[in-house]
């Protein structure tokens, strides 16, 4: 099935950048935008909201860069906006032509559907707000520009005026909208308050309908899916479920029920095995600790303790699984046995060059190391090069090593302003003792912060052995507080990702010591880097 | 309503204990279980199933702690087990005694509804296992027990063979059982399948049903309100839906959905306004941080990025929300954000208690600085603390000032192993100089990490002057890299909550180097907590 038949059959509409960018405490750079864009791509949903180009200066600017640096295989971008505003032609309105010069090839637009919200929060009349949707749906197809509307409110207007919110509705149909989308803002919908609307609506306009939910409830999953069951059949969502308030419905749960539990394909074929990946990846992008009780993709959501079922869970897996965990691309774990880690390391290992299946007790010993390791904070999912070079230490008997640190010291202060130092900011100062190719070398590096004075300082002492060096270039920096609820006094895990313009390496530090944990991260980096060059 | 009515009419049944606890990571002592019973007891659920007793030594001691140290004003005591083993009579099974012993006055059976989970996991035939029912179930009702049966695997027992599902459920019936709850134990099921299936048994059996979900599809709440609606008068769910993988449904969603969206009372009159407070102490309980998304109950649950609605918010709130959130003792909070215009603004003035009404370039200030601010890297939304600085700030003219830093200093640093310093691990030593109260105040602090000892050295300096500062603890850290994708150089934002046993606060810091963003937020803490105090 090619993905145009999958766009007309079935929109899976994201809008992870724009709705569930709302997520209080989240907050989303444009380059981690364009980043989870090309994730939600390679998960194959249909459309990607970006966001409000022209209301908000990070918006314009991310649609400014998707036209440029986004090559999206399946997806196509929508640029979120709202209708005219009141007494303005649709042409001269400022915010309605930054979504015509968005670039974005859909446009979604957001209309009041509920008669109070129109005279209360848009403070203009019911008649002129039909006008307003009209108006702009006929602009912007004019303009040649596919047009979804977002009825916002629309299921409580719905119980205050069914009429008008029909109305909203067949206005936007009439003008040459594709789909109305059916959202319950507030979040207080049911699932069959949800299916006996859309059907109604269905029957009532005969147009294409979309639904748009929030989890208030604790039903968004289902709410969505029982609108599904009464004829929409364009189904709005964000990965991990982040939004205002309770979140929107996790798309990934949505569109696993649909092709797994109501056989809907909705997805290429294929992509849905990639979500368990994808909804981690963007996790790390937005940098809120994902859920391990999620559905389909946590970690702990196929984990068994296994104990009395151990024997049945051989002989028949299925009878104590909903599904095989692998066609969301998880994986069953018993949580007493290493059976799992055991055959994943190996295929790690595979993947990383070293063919590990002919020693067991290698595999047993490594598999016992990660797991050490994984329980006092690592993770090696993210760091395959710390996680190769744990592979080669075991493998060779020895970390390769190309220099060896005898001391460092960092120190941060600030003062009373002087010539040196303006007042009130802190400056860093690294100095590093190692020795590299039989010369011993003292360094002392600057930087605007512990870690970054650390990294001046190493560079320069390798560099003068590996003048390779120079090349590195540290390009992210994560920190990740572990353990909650213990101030500063908690484990902190820190991933660095360095690059030699050739490609690109993640390595991973761990302890209490935010700074030693980098230093580690660090060293392993330009470790990992010099046996790239060396090989 | 009496209790007794409500359990009449409707058993709200809770698992926290029992299957709550087999979440993975989570580890209760008897003690943390009498506790978190006084919570749910508190919540006025109906039943409390306490765990496996005879299966499991700390479920046979919270038993026996239960009858001594329990005084349950609205809840019974469950006690979890199994039916007799294959071949010995009900009577002589020890396990089967424990139950009797337990002091419950309910005793909960699970047994196999799955005819090929009786074949495979039990090893027995399947008429011996509706022996097994039947004689349990008589067995401990003769000794003046209550018995409620949980049918394990039900829902996928019934599409394999729903005549021998629905014979064991008549077993149970037949021998006396009052309840017979249908267990989605492996959670594929959808709310629609679920209604469907649980209509079917109520029409065949006539017995008293119930349904236990857990959210591998993302739908244990919607599957435990479509079983009500099909007719099930018992539910089984967790508080904050703890349970193994994904979870189960969540018993404070379940009921709040039950009372306030579908008008059924089934917890007595006014104990739902408890709901918050209790799912909140119970995670205390577990150390299991609760989620923010939490439906309900969670603190963002309620929370608006007021921005552009502010105005028709002030008019009418529940135009925003789906329903009154002091239903279930939470409450609206408006989110200060990048977004935020100047009704927000004066919004939050009135919910930190200044009016600013009355001044419109005051509010205007404010509003540029917290949009300036927001732009650096700040985020006021969750830092309550830092922001009420701010505001006294401009409405009084100038920060509360309780001392004044002259400089601080800090040094990590690590070496050869030594009688000081083991090898390879770091410390910090941080100085501080601090005017408080008219003294000059140099002090030393030691941490395992640089703003560790910052910590220990600023509280040491202050508490000279301020002794009520030993009472203030760090209670939370969290450090985000805000602008990825520039390694170490990135911008830092430290968020800090600090407690005074009394309550907790949260301020944040923000700058290139993390320990300068840590020691804005630590010093904002002081502030802020010593302002508490001088009030």
């Amino acid at each position: 099935m090619s993905t145009l038949d999958l766009h007309g059959a079935f929109h899976v509409y994201d809008t992870t950048l724009r709705d569930g960018a709302q997520q209080e405490g989240l907050n989303l750079s444009v380059t981690d935008k364009l980043s989870i864009a090309r994730h939600l791509d390679g998960l194959g949903v249909g459309y990607i909201e970006g966001g409000w180009p022209g209301a908000n200066p990070k918006d314009t600017e991310f649609f400014r860069r998707a036209r440029e640096e986004l090559d999206l295989r399946h997806a196509e971008l929508a640029a979120f906006g709202a209708t005219r505003r009141a007494g303005v032609a649709a042409a001269d309105d400022p915010l309605v032509a930054a979504l015509r010069d968005s670039g974005a090839s859909v446009v979604t637009l957001v209309a009041k559907s509920h008669d109070r919200h129109v005279e209360l929060a848009l403070r203009t009349t019911l008649e002129e707000n039909l006008a307003m949707v009209r108006d702009t749906v006929t602009h912007l197809r004019a303009e040649g520009q596919t047009v979804f509307l977002d009825a916002e409110h629309f299921f409580d207007g719905y119980r205050a005026n069914r009429d008008y919110a029909l109305e909203v509705l067949r206005a936007a149909f009439e003008a040459g909208a594709e789909v109305a989308a059916l959202c319950d803002t507030n979040g207080g919908m049911l699932p069959s308050w949800v299916g006996d609307v859309v059907l109604d609506v269905v029957e009532s306009t005969g147009g294409r309908v979309g639904i748009h939910c929030h989890n208030d409830t604790g039903c968004a999953v289902a709410n969505t899916l029982s609108a599904v069951d009464a004829g929409a059949t364009h189904v709005q969502g964000t990965v991990n479920g982040y939004g205002e308030r309770t979140g929107n419905a996790d798309l990934i749960s949505v569109v696993a029920n649909l092709e797994l539990k109501l056989d809907r394909q909705v997805l290429p074929q294929g992509l849905l095995a990639e979500a368990t990946r994808i909804a981690h990846a963007v996790a790390e992008v937005t940098n809120v600790a994902p859920s391990s009780r999620q559905p389909y993709v946590g970690t702990s959501a196929f984990a068994h303790k296994a104990g009395l079922h151990a024997s049945a869970i051989k002989v028949d897996p299925n009878l104590y699984q909903h599904m095989d965990p692998l066609g969301v691309g998880n994986d069953m774990r018993l949580l007493v046995s290493d059976m799992a880690g055991r055959a994943s390391i190996e295929l790690k290992g595979r993947e990383l060059g070293f063919d590990l299946s002919g020693d067991r007790d290698l595999v047993t010993r490594i598999t016992e190391r990660v797991k050490v390791l994984e329980n006092r904070g690592y993770t090696f999912e993210a760091a395959d090069a710390s996680f190769e070079l744990l592979l080669v230490e075991e493998v060779e008997g020895h970390r390769p090593t190309y220099f060896e640190v005898e001391s460092w010291r960092v120190i941060t202060e600030t003062g009373p302003a002087s010539s040196l130092l303006p007042a009130g900011e802190a400056v860093s100062e690294a100095t590093v003792k190692l020795r590299a190719g039989e010369v011993r070398y003292v360094v002392t590096g600057e930087g605007n912060g512990p870690v970054n004075a650390l990294d001046q300082a190493l560079r320069q002492a390798i560099g003068q052995a590996y003048p390779e060096v120079a090349k590195f270039e540290l390009t992210d920096y994560k920190v990740r507080i572990l353990d909650q609820g213990h101030g500063t006094d908690a484990i902190t895990r820190v991933l660095i990702e360095t690059s030699d313009g050739a490609g690109s390496w993640v390595t991973v530090g761990v302890g209490h010591n935010v700074v030693e944990a980098s230093w580690q991260a660090l060293t392993d980096a330009i470790t990992f880097g010099l046996r790239r060059h060396h090989r």
